[in-house]
């Protein structure tokens, strides 16, 4: 059974951002012959998270507002105390609000290929979230069936 | 090594509602020969999700408070001015709220095939959720292995 | 392609702890020939959980924090009225609370194996959560690829 690895780079924005990575995975995956399987979509990072969910620019902004509702930035968090911490440069963000979002999304996706293309419903795309930007960022696919 | 795609069909009442799949997952497993893999269950919709938790009535209750808390309804949400988006029928549904409860809940879920049965604990019980009833939903099943 | 089953135990203390299990699955990998393929991470349990994250001591005192505030031990839950369930033995523990977080948080995790090592970034590990300690647990392990 062939399994194919790839990167997708993602050069992000400041503070949270929802980057449709959709398109890149369907030619990720019509590169390769493979008609009946599964797209492993897995997030590289501890402030970056994965979702599958609809792609509308209002609701994207519907998110973010949620997200910083549900995990306030402006909370008094225990990482964020940067001098307590051992081994850490100088220039680390202060960044827990980002970890605790990104808990609350998540780290793998996995999307069924069926007849050659991805199983997504029809309002359904694959979101990738910054949530610490600006950063260059990867998300890893595993293509792998039949 | 054999991959099996499967659909099941679920309809749905008004509002939040939570259905047990477990015992029609099983039932597609027993119809292959598979002993040893893997059962992808993808939730297809954009308002709707999946979670592998306990399926007990009054905790199921309890689950409907903590979204509604989590995500009011009646919250000011930007997706929910459905005159301002475009290319969008007059009879769309205000269901911001939806989407981002399934975003806190899961798309896809993988539950581990030991011995030809679901490998799951004794309390576990795979859930699926409308978030925006009621409809004609669709759940996606991939079961592979060997 | 090989499938290997495994199965990690933790002892867990009372109520929410964080336990690192990486460095286990890294074991048992290193303990198949498989080179390219996934590693399945399946909690059994229905109050216990899994996310990817940095395993940093301040954050993990905020996660328990956050986890708290959000569904706090101390509201009022149907499913802890032990005395309205029917077939539960009476020392039953009342942890609505701790459903909840499970299902905020994961069942299931796939890590990607490249070139025989875990595909995870940086600051990434592999976390299990238990969220109504103290108990004897077991975390499913599905090694497969080739």
């Amino acid at each position: 059974m062939p399994i194919v690895n790839q990167i997708i780079e993602v050069e992000t924005d400041t503070g949270i951002g929802i980057y449709n990575i959709t398109s890149q995975i369907k030619d990720l995956l019509a590169a390769t012959s493979i008609q009946n399987g599964q797209v492993l979509i897995f997030s590289r990072h501890t402030t970056t998270a994965l979702t599958i969910n609809e792609y509308e620019e209002r609701l994207l902004e519907d998110v973010k507002v949620f997200l910083r509702k549900l995990a306030p930035e402006e909370n008094r968090y225990l990482h964020n105390d940067i001098h307590l911490r051992v081994g850490i440069p100088d220039d680390e963000p202060m960044n827990a609000h980002s970890h605790l979002m990104a808990m609350m999304l998540t780290t793998s996706e996995i999307v069924p290929i069926v007849d050659g293309s991805l199983g997504l419903g029809t309002y359904q795309s694959i979101l990738f979230f910054e949530l610490d930007g600006p950063r260059k960022r990867t998300v890893f696919c595993q293509i792998s069936g039949e």
